[in-house]
């Protein structure tokens, strides 16, 4: 298993390498809350995340795009009453990097240390 | 037509009137880039917000989420880089309500008064 939370997103060209599926396969089979969302144009890491209520979601919608204004990665964030959903992709290679395995990880993290 | 964003949100109960066809019908007639979303349980008036970055947008989901919390009442906010997708609806009715209106209508003048 390797631990993605400790690593650095790296700049994502066009030409990156996309992740493969055992790759994808390692990675949710470590992270049970993760889900691969297809529903979409280009396959997405997701996850929901519960909250007791509006505004304590608001604030990890925050923290989480702070985190992505930093790294440089942003992922789609949808806010509702209670949950946040987060979805990783890498849109220049139009599927997942490696990128968004570190970012994910760092999602889940951040919601264990802050929240749990 | 009516102006919607003078009105003040009222409590929502299970029993409250529902809005008709022809008031969806004419709010819609007044605010053009608003749309009825039949994609989910229930229908949303809804609206996508271009901006210039992923940052400007999270200022943007933070000002109609303070909307939000202020009214109390809370429509799914979807953050992405560029965009801001906003959906009102009335949770406790399954439908429409006149406070989908109103807040729909504050969310367009939010959105005018800040970053036009």
């Amino acid at each position: 298993m390797i631990d993605y939370s400790n690593k650095i997103c790296e700049a994502c060209s066009v030409d990156a390498p996309k992740a493969t599926q055992s790759e994808i396969e390692d990675f949710l089979k470590n992270h049970n809350e993760w889900y691969l969302a297809t529903d979409v144009e280009f396959p997405q890491l997701r996850r929901e995340f519960k909250f007791n209520d509006f505004s304590t979601a608001q604030k990890f919608t925050n923290i989480i795009s702070d985190l992505a204004e930093e790294e440089g990665h942003h992922p789609s964030i949808l806010l509702e009453y209670g949950k946040v959903t987060i979805s990783w992709w890498s849109h220049k290679i139009q599927s997942l990097h490696v990128n968004d395995f570190i970012l994910s990880s760092k999602t889940e993290e951040l919601y264990n240390s802050k929240f749990q």
